[in-house]
């Protein structure tokens, strides 16, 4: 009975407890998960400003002006109406989008510069 | 001879000029790739915040300490790493995951005052 008693410690520290230094296994794990799922997010971000550099080279050449109110706003609309079906914070998903419409606008005035010398 | 000159003329008008109201079909088809992606990444961003809420809840049961300034260094090594690769600014990657744990934190922290009552 004392044998069995100990087997059940010993089995209890294996599932629950770690050394200070030593990986937690069930972390380890989500952490993968948060490393693959970022990987993708910076290739399909790279696609997307591939797109935009296009959008930037055809409106100076089409000479359509580089903004486009109306057009952002339905952006914002539809992300927040996504966000809602995926229980994602609508505010969150606007506060991105304008996080990365920033990023395409400095990239579209560094063409600019380069273009001008 | 005057009604093939007069055919050629139509027929760029269609390829590269629009009224003001028409929409572009070019630009129409660089806005839908860009609405593809956004889409993509708002469901890809909804997963991340559904294991990022399954960590927060797993540190505080593991009483594991919240925060881990050596995984976010290493995160962001990678990611500039990747974004080379990618061909996207090493800056804006690391600029981007700080805007996503940013995001967590308020995340965490909101479910603790929500924990507390």
């Amino acid at each position: 009975m004392a044998s069995a008693q100990l087997l059940l410690v010993l089995h209890d520290m294996s599932n629950d407890a770690h050394l200070p230094n030593e990986p937690d296994p069930i972390l380890a794990g989500f952490r993968k998960s948060i490393d693959n799922i970022d990987a993708a997010l910076i290739h399909i971000l790279a696609e997307r400003f591939r797109i935009t550099q296009a959008v930037g080279e055809y409106k100076a050449k089409a000479t359509l002006p580089p903004a486009d109110p109306d057009r952002e706003q339905r952006q914002i609309d539809r992300l927040r109406a996504l966000s809602e079906d995926a229980n994602l914070d609508p505010e969150f998903s606007e506060k991105f989008l304008r996080f990365i419409i920033d990023e395409v606008i400095r990239h579209h005035e560094k063409a600019r510069e380069d273009r001008r010398g």
